[in-house]
């Protein structure tokens, strides 16, 4: 459309139709949309292999298949989270094509071919066993933008024997996801074992003086490794999609 | 400059010498800023009689008097808030023209014609005599930006008659600034009074709880008051600006 | 009433049954209720169109109603906010002539004829769809209070391009409200792009360290812009009712 | 008891049977409470007309009937504390003697004599209606410990002629309770009123940087007026205990 | 003067120059102050004995003098409240006849005759050597307003014992005003022993988690004991104070 | 299976199957947790006695089974915290061999003979009867870790005189629990009247600003007693662990 | 003095000069100090090898001096904590006996025999370099209390194989007390490696959201290892004091 | 040192001098850092190229120098951060060879070849100019690391298009770098117009309500854009480092 008007304009300039006075006045006053959004969005196809994300807390399923039901149309890879059981028996019947991830509470529906894009390997880490959703969200969110991911569960600093098994693993991984709650401890250890980054997910598991995740969270921002950076409390998401991207070569 | 070369792009594409395609095609590559730029400021000149302003704290007198050499070269006015006794000498040796505001701890250099731009009166109030400063920023800023502007000082709602002695100045008030710490109970009692915006400004006088104004800004926030919003704490500049804004007229 | 005590008691000394030194004695002790708020409220008249807010958060329907029929009988515009599906089915059948505004979760009762009493547009602008109820609260209350209201909605910060699409219609409103959860930029920028008052609303959109709606709170009082001044969390009342006395004109 | 056992003792020293060196030894080890508690105690007696409280949230109807079983023994007087409707109906079936005051959230067993032990009287002011619960606690306190109590409810600083036509009222009562939620300001505006003590008493009214009652205690903590003292969030009783005991007379 | 307008105004009605219309018409639009002013301020002789209080923190010698000089050709009583060494020599040099109290950081400047107003006797509790300068402001401004006052220092909670062995002071007590900084324990321990009202007064002394007098506040307004009411951080002046009220008979 | 890797690849070294130089190789390469874990593990075996722990809350009834008969296998004593009764009938059906401690919200299972290892006696204190269920947790903790425990319980710091009670108990225990909500002043009493370790355990209880456990837990963090040490919030399972640690003799 | 008064009374009893009842009378009145004290001061000689601490901070030399004075009167062993250099050479001016810890910014003066009291060995461990002063407060403190003490210094979790390389120290160690600022994490790795007390003391080192210690002192808090209790931040001497008592046996 | 110890160990094995079973036993029970340390410090070779950090704040020149001469012996790369200027003069003085970086308040002492190890380019964008220190620490250490790093600054989002003039380079990053102090809005903006990772750093530029920069920190963490991963308030060298990771390739 805007291509269209950009046409229209240079074919009258071309024609004399219009001086090149005006033609710059024009281009300057031509609603910025047209010309502006033009320009910016020339990433845009760069992000193929991205999937679309409903964040799912807060909608019922009813919500969720109306947005689904748009983004299905514009061939969208799309990924839900935050999903309870539930809501996910509504939207797989809605969607038979799509897959539910009970562990990491997520549906996704992949369109494109699936593709490993990612060079490396993501290694997703996780301190207990109840941070394991949070871990999993990570995993399925990396898998979804190609990449190859393993893990590391139940691996706690109170017995750090667990962790240094694991040693092997952790040294070839191309980018590491680490997932604590309680005193957040972990990124820290993982971060000195490794020379890749590591990006540290807080979660909101423990009691009392855990605040919901801030202890975790403002350990990890003060991890002595200095390879450790941070996301949200409970943001797998968002640790996943780092993560696919600087796994991703730098020529995608 | 961009003008320029729009000018010439649209020139090349009458002669002939570029494909209206060819056009469309660079007109979508050229730099960002050429047309970007050109189209997004078309407001700066509206934005004539906004003072250009240098936040003086943690810069001493050198930086700021460079910095100034910068603007006056523009003709640009220019506010200089926070600035200590010994810093304003230092900046009056080298523009005499300038003005210090001890109480308000602010230099103006006016270059602009003075001009009343605002409709009504912008009064400003403060609880305490030490929130004076703070409301003096306020005062320094909003009659520089060409407002009229009234105080009353020291009506703390500790002695609520002292405030209500002040009511006819109060109703005649276009927008009302004030200025409290400690509990920040002002606003809501001067917002009660009247029926125009009130700015609520927050400052750092007080001890223990106070918390450095974190007390009045909460209070603020709170107001059951309906016509209270607030700015950031010892934030008088800001709130001298928005209250300019909101008495200029529309056409302005 | 108070007026009839003070012709009674002007009366009595025009005819000598009271002398003037006890006339002075007696206005001085009249019960304050008497004269002082007969003073006072001089401005209740200056308030016509503003509507009595009832803040239904905790209330039953039943309760909303018996306050509503009180109201009704003076003749007062009502607006319910925070009201849900269910209390409000039971307000409309009590009061039929009341409309329910779904997406602002808000009822509104208007006796007064409805009329246009602010000059400009008030622009309200959301970031996220989850923050559209409170911007919907901000247009209802700006609606009724007699002003023409338009609406960005989904134009958060990290597709700037939407924002920038909309240039036009920033750059023309009168007043602008921003509501934003999560990081709450969105404030800043809209206020970098125009010349006129922004107020900016927190919304509790968001997950760990949103806090609430905390962070966008500390992130709005500390803007870059200037023209940046900020409301309680979720008040998206507060915000339409203070743009609405910008918008208005003194003579009002 | 302990006195028995001292004067067993006492005799037995009196007639020889121990000698003092073995006396002194044993008042020295004599289990502390025998000696120690009967020292303490002193004060006991002191207490009549103090009510045993029984704080009823978290509590279940059968538990605080048990505990007031106990209590009803021991002719003491009962006050439970944040009872809702449902406990209070079951309570009030085994005590139908008991006195339940729902505005209060409180049931009372009076079983001494009803007595003004207090010399003036209380004044309980509340900024808002939804304060009035907690208010309506520290009367019912109040009254229960032999006060005369009076009210002024809905008198919050945005309208503050409606506190100033209590004048009167405000000058004459002898220690003042206010409650107040939101912004909190309505004690230090009372406290500049009067010159007699103010018990102020934040609420958890309120949303947002409300912070469930945080904003008004640190504004009430930084009242401008010096007649303030604070109690918790919500603590009516405590307000209304406190009230009595600065109204009683020091001889009682 | 306002009582002169209200008479000439009255004379005007009985002469009839001026009709009762027109009379009630000029009383209800009169300036506020001048009657308003008026009536508010029938509270003020109930002042005598209170002194006028400057905080000195943050004001440097010279402006302590000038406000002093302004007060003393009022004859006020003054308290000055947070000055050093240093400052009260500068003070003490030119108003010879104060009186500097090194302990509570005070120089006291009084015109009235000293006379005991309070019934009972003001009795100041310290939990350790670092809190006294906070009790002593409290001593100062006490017994400035007419109060005995007594003290008991370092009795902290962490040897009861030495608390108890002034059983017979702490019964004997009208009002107790209690200071203690670290995990602020004191009042509660006290509470418990008397029945009378405690003020109790956090102190930021401490380090770590103290948090600058937070957590014994936090621990003073969660007291176990009913009769505690409490002020702010180090507000030693405003304890001294509010207790001073509590001591005072209803009738001065 | 680690010790028959060494031993297959010392056998090889000594029969000259493999070189000394590759042994050492393979002895560095060997995938760590085959050797690592062997040597870190050693002091596995002196945790005998130490109960594998569940932490309840957030489990159902069918994952607790599920993992405790995992751990039945492996001949482990089991602690079940944080457990409602409804869960808990569900497990004791599963396992009748177990043991519901309603108070302490907790059920055990103990395989392994029950011995006292513990020197002293471990004494758990309680300052109000709602803090009992965190101290019964402890109570349940260290009783299963092989000690004598016993308990005082209801002896809050505003009636000191009822702790005095107990001088004896406390002075013949080997290390001490506290539990306290409120202002959690407590364990700085106790401290001050014994000379042995006090573990303190911070409680939920309370309201307003006890702000869910913060209050009590900062006020012990800032003891004047200098005996004393903090477990998080509500973890009177901590406390009754840590507490049994102190108490065993060095040689276990 | 106080056994004297007792020994008197049961004479005077004894010898017919004094009632029983008026025995018992007097008894129950003698001030409480004389016995109150006498009874609760038994635990006083168990002290024996305990230090007076005198905390520096704050404190100027001469205030230092005065004190130790006193306390040298009375042969205590004298401890002052928190010593600049300057401080400590005066103070060693005076008391040239006494002994200064450049690293632990402690002054120690011991009066008693040096002899070991505790068992075991008490291990101090810190994360950093920057922990060193923390750490060897503590030292200072246990030694001076009669213990052997070891130290491991800078074996934070970054690089776990330095810590892990200390086992056998750490297996043998009595108490273990961890110093650790930052993310706080090493704690919970020491916590998991054996099967004693840890008493982790967070500080005040790091910067941004370390928050003066708040951070470590949380994850200290929410550790995952069980056998982890903490004290103030910076509170060397209070865990050195803690950890003696754990390391002595009861019979001490 | 280890490796021999393992020789001579399978030395005696082979030539039967110890059993194979003794072997073993020994190999299990050799102090833990002579296997340990050798299998787990495989990774230290990856390290080339990383500097040793030093981290300035709270040291002085002397302690510095002494700590890099230790450095400079084992030919380690050494980066000194949060340097003062006179402190660096010290520095030079002792190392003419090293390099004061003035802007980014650090020096560099660089053995090792300068050899670009990074594939793409490493953009560091700040938002405002007193953001720049915090920036150029990042610059420092990411082009110590071996990478070709470019900068973009004042950008902050109140002017939006100055960023978006920018857009080539945006969009032609490997890894992107955002500095903000105040509302830290800028990483979201930036953030939505890449598709490379965002390393994002709060400053503790700003007043007030910026909290020495948890309010950017907060925001940042809330991020609207899923790319974007925080480190610690001025942070620079963290976000360098990370960075630098991000940008190699894993082979390095």
């Amino acid at each position: 459309m805007d291509q269209k008007k950009l046409e229209e304009l240079l074919h009258a300039v071309h024609k004399g139709q219009l001086s090149v006075r005006e033609g710059v006045h024009r281009l300057r006053n031509l609603p910025f949309e047209d010309i502006g959004e033009a320009m910016i969005d020339h990433h845009r196809p760069l992000r193929k292999g991205f999937p679309e994300v409903i964040f799912g807390e807060g909608k019922d399923a009813e919500q969720m298949i109306m947005i689904m039901e748009r983004m299905v149309e514009t061939q969208d890879d799309i990924l839900v989270t935050r999903i309870t059981e539930e809501q996910a028996k509504a939207v797989l019947k809605r969607f038979p094509q799509a897959r539910y991830h009970p562990r990491g509470r997520a549906i996704t529906l992949q369109v494109s071919e699936e593709e490993v894009k990612g060079k490396g390997v993501i290694l997703v880490i996780s301190a207990g066993t109840s941070d394991i959703p949070v871990a999993e969200e990570a995993v399925v969110t990396a898998t979804m933008m190609g990449n190859r991911v393993e893990t590391i569960y139940d691996v706690g600093v109170s017995g750090v024997h667990r962790l240094l098994a694991h040693r092997e693993k952790l040294m070839e991984a191309s980018v590491l996801i680490v997932v604590a709650g309680m005193e957040g401890a972990l990124p820290s250890v993982v971060g000195g074992l490794v020379a890749r980054p590591v990006i540290a997910v807080p979660t909101s598991i423990g009691y009392g003086t855990a605040f919901g995740g801030l202890t975790p969270l403002l350990a990890m921002l003060n991890s002595c490794s200095s390879n450790v950076a941070v996301v949200n409390i409970d943001n797998g998401f968002g640790a996943g999609y780092i993560a696919s991207l600087i796994n991703r070569s730098q020529e995608v």
